[in-house]
């Protein structure tokens, strides 16, 4: 069972510092079949329930050519997760791993991140498959998927630097 | 060229809402070649220079376990990117398109993805290859990349929903 709040054998927790860096705003929602974290899927999958973005204004404009994608990156905010939990427990068997070592939602900045299928698009709502967050949860960012994206601005000199294992170019 | 901070014909701002809704913490920071995003890959390569990414206390111990994983997700902040700009013209040509259809680092949330390969560990450093990102940019969260990891928690009721055509399960 995932957990609700509690600390588990073997876990540890660390103080969370009193103010944050930075700022984000939640500039959507995202609307899913599951309301509890204890049926949630802890995957989602491309044959999964259609799941309901709604982008609020006035960002609905940044939706303009996102329709040329297949597929889509999206960023929320998980927001029923506790931040401080660095090694944990996800069977409760007494074996703890990092909190970066593992998909969890319970992370110092709960980000999820999520490649979904775009089914549709109907003026501020995104359709898409393979979403496994909760219903209600905040939107934070929509990408066109990695794989399927190719840079639109002019080539960089970045863009051809390789490791020179000569040179021990680590920084 | 990348913009600096120029708003180009085509383009469209909105006003940012005062308030942020949530809020971030730096848990680390990251080391690449590039101090400048005019110089900047556009994308990361899975041959390109090796970087560092060096995690903060107290968060560290939350990197045990990772090195089981080859390839990694990063999360970043983006912190000279502009974040107003719905509408971008990326080759400033008069085309613009929508800040959810590009990876481009101006968007309400700037935070950056980018899956990268493992290299090796040193104490509280990681060492990867493929980041894209400027010297100095401010770490969010590490995860094991999406295809390779599989739930350690138990299974939950989520995981074996699929869409059902005939109910029309949309939210």
């Amino acid at each position: 069972m995932v957990r609700r709040d509690e600390v588990r054998n073997g876990e540890k927790t660390v103080t969370m510092p009193e103010t944050p860096d930075a700022g984000v705003v939640f500039i959507g929602r995202i609307h899913s079949p599951w309301t509890d974290r204890l049926t949630c899927p802890r995957l989602g999958r491309m044959d999964g329930p259609i799941c309901r973005i709604e982008i609020f204004e006035p960002w609905v404009d940044a939706l303009k050519g996102i329709d040329e994608y297949e597929r889509l990156e999206v960023l929320y905010w998980l927001h029923q997760s506790r931040r401080d939990l660095i090694l944990q427990s996800p069977k409760n068997d007494g074996i703890a791993r990092g909190a970066f070592s593992l998909r969890s939602p319970v992370r110092p900045n709960p980000i999820g991140t999520q490649n979904v299928k775009l089914v549709r698009i109907e003026g501020p709502n995104v359709f898409v498959q393979s979403l496994d967050c909760l219903d209600g949860t905040p939107l934070l960012d929509l990408k066109p998927d990695r794989d399927l994206f190719t840079p639109i601005a002019p080539r960089q000199t970045g863009d051809d630097e390789t490791r020179n294992a000569a040179s021990g170019d680590e920084r």
